[in-house]
């Protein structure tokens, strides 16, 4: 709307009306430290301590990983249904159809200069190599714009990518988009140095996106070691031949749920807080960092605000997520079958970088949205778990971010998040049952104080 | 020797020699100030930069890793002997006989409680399974003295070391002895956790040790993790299964040799300035931190040196040892061969913990010795590796040590050596060419004063 004139008077009132509401708001708030510490101290101090790493110890070593359409994945959401369940929780399944990609066998080896094993891990989505493999030259490149120079090179050859680790957001464009930009050139195969900044010769594998109209080439992860083995051999002139082999096929989506968990708010049943993380993983590893840990303290935070013989105002409802790895398959759907109730859903929370020592809140909202939020996080003093930082994130949250609902993340401190990241290091072995103890309480207070606040958060 | 009284005179005597001898071996090493910059300054800033890592890589990329008794070995030796020979200089091999053992195929995998792939590493010298393997249920212990205490549960089973990690050198006998320790107690097989602070699921070999007259049980080491989730499992009462499948075995020891590469001195040929590294490594990775990095900087001081037209009054002796990772064998059978000259050396260094960051050197020595030692590192202040701390250290030169030859050994940063250490991950990676650089030069401002000093360091 275009102003003529400026409306000082207004303005000034607006503001000092603004004033007023931060004071409420603070005060309001600011009644709640003592829940806070009674929720701090049962989960850091108290009957729940290292319970979320038990519960995720007992959940990861019994199921182990959890790829999207596996026998495995619809065991863990029986399995957190049934533990929910028992737990006292309210807890239903809502249907998801979510991809059914299968790794089958895999392998590959430098056949030329000399025999050496390539430890790699095929990508999500991609296509297999007839039985027998495929066997072909190779062209090494260090980024898509050598590639495009090179371009003539590439027909017939397998496409080896030793790209620099700058930061996941932004080399990970070599796993999603590395297939179909050397299958462009007439490639037969694409080889992605994986996307992490430290390996142990450890292939991590993840989801790869196929570009319409383009011919679809097997594509597989190799470690940072064989990627630059062979960009050493290549500046050296030396001509190098890759043989590679892989069953992967997919098969037609497949059924699986998101799990649903609730503790029915006493005033406002219909609105929502949201809690989540996601129970698929990739068949590698646990998925006891990526997501097992999410989903834990997601659970957990219900757990202690129920010990505690609490109930909010809203709603707390916490979704374990299946098919995030496939492109946030469940959120998605489950976005599309609840949006119509938009207006009820206050806050959506999301935990999917790693239960490490938290260190506070990234939240996405209106700037009346945030004033409350950070009188909140002030409540988590007794853990020193403060900050609040701009732009929740989360695969998993976005179609809500999107559409103006508040949306948190919680915030860890720097971490090896990325060296473990879709590998056979993610297991039990990274957590830390003091530091889940830490998320969880955080994540039960912001959960609890947001549901039990008089009004939603402003959008 | 009894003392009546005592004879202050001569003491005070004996005082001030030394004190004129501290003054006159200062004297001395300072005058290798400008001698050392030029060192340092070709290898670090000059025509020999890079110099040591790109011999490493070319090395390590043609050959690839090195056990002893393999073909990777023999040519390895045939390709250091020419490459110092086209390097100018005086190059020959000395024969050793070197054990034989073949890792063969091998597998493992938790058959109950629910069904996963261990990734394995058979322990070198282990004897291999039936080749259908053997199937067990697993003792899972912390320790020895757990074992001891649970002795009577070991027997039939296949017992799993879930020990901490203290340091290398304590935690390592968990490696070496587990298997026989195991076996005197009817195990028929041992998983040891790998000897290491930090795992990306990664295995790591080594050589393990059978006690004479104990049964022979096959012993491989497992990750962290999979200890771990197996001592997790074993709490919780579960029955865990293991099948274990290796095909290793112990072939006739084979042909092998220390490789010897020389610039003779010009007033006493006889008298040698021993720098070392061993060229064998284990039969994953690279070998290019254990010990290609040592054998290079131990090569490439000699190439500094001679690219400077120096010649030193005692003969510099570089020896790239064979069959170290068996125990030493290369060296030892060397210091057999040798002792008789034993008053001819003067030094014998040995490069074993990484080319990484140096520091300095680590020295045995007379208390005399550590005085000159204590000058010469002081012309590395150009490179701040000046520090001279006690203890020189390496399989490889203990014989001497042990016969009262002065020792040094390379000192470098608390690095991320046993990270890698034994395992895929020691590669070409790990290593930084500046750093090599920096080894380099160390390594040959000190081998050349030491060997160009009027007298012999004192015993």
């Amino acid at each position: 709307m275009f102003r003529r004139k400026p409306r000082l008077n207004k303005s000034t009132s607006l503001k000092s009306r603004e004033a007023k509401i931060s004071l409420d708001i603070a005060k309001e708030v600011t009644a709640y430290a003592d829940v806070a510490k009674q929720i701090i101290d049962l989960a850091v101090y108290g009957d729940a301590r290292n319970r979320s790493y038990r519960r995720l110890a007992d959940f990861t070593d019994t199921i182990g990983n959890r790829v999207s359409g596996s026998k495995n994945l619809e065991m863990a959401i029986n399995y957190m249904y049934k533990a929910m369940t028992v737990d006292g929780l309210d807890v239903h399944l809502e249907p998801v159809k979510v991809p059914h990609w299968v790794r089958g066998k895999e392998s590959a080896e430098i056949v030329q200069p000399r025999s050496k094993n390539l430890a790699i891990l095929g990508l999500g989505s991609s296509v297999g190599t007839p039985p027998e493999g495929i066997q072909a030259d190779v062209l090494v490149v260090q980024s898509f714009d050598e590639l495009k120079r090179r371009g003539s090179e590439a027909k017939g050859k397998i496409v080896v990518y030793n790209q620099p680790f700058v930061s996941y957001g932004e080399t990970v464009a070599y796993r999603a988009f590395g297939a179909s930009e050397a299958g462009k050139l007439g490639a037969v195969a694409a080889l992605i140095r994986s996307v992490t900044p430290f390996s142990i010769n450890s292939p991590h594998t993840g989801l790869q996106d196929y570009q319409d109209g383009v011919k679809k080439i097997p594509a597989a992860c190799i470690t940072i070691e064989d990627a630059e083995l062979m960009w050493r051999m290549a500046k050296r002139g030396e001509k190098i031949v890759v043989k590679l082999t892989m069953g992967a096929t997919t098969l037609p989506d497949a059924d699986s749920f998101n799990t649903v968990a609730e503790i029915k708010g006493w005033q406002h049943p219909e609105q929502v807080v949201l809690l989540s993380g996601h129970l698929d993983s990739w068949d590698v590893g646990q998925g006891a960092m990526d997501d097992g840990g999410g989903a834990m303290i997601s659970w957990e935070a219900l757990s202690l605000i129920k010990d505690l013989g609490l109930r909010p105002r809203r709603t707390l409802r916490t979704v374990l997520w299946t098919g995030e790895e496939q492109g946030g398959v469940g959120s998605q759907q489950y976005f599309n079958l609840h949006k119509v109730n938009l207006s009820n859903f206050d806050l959506v929370m999301e935990s999917d970088l790693g239960t490490f020592r938290p260190v506070g809140l990234q939240f996405t909202g209106s700037d009346a949205a945030q004033k409350v939020m950070a009188e909140v996080v002030k409540l988590l003093a007794p853990i020193n778990t403060t900050r609040l930082e701009p732009h929740g994130e989360g695969t998993d949250i976005y179609p809500w971010m999107n559409a103006g609902i508040p949306g948190a993340s919680l915030h860890v401190m720097d971490s090896r998040y990325f060296w473990f990241h879709h590998s056979e290091g993610d297991t039990m072995t990274v957590q830390d049952p003091h530091e889940m103890d830490l998320c969880s309480a955080l994540w039960a207070v912001v959960a609890y104080v947001v549901a039990d606040l008089e009004e939603m958060l402003p959008r």
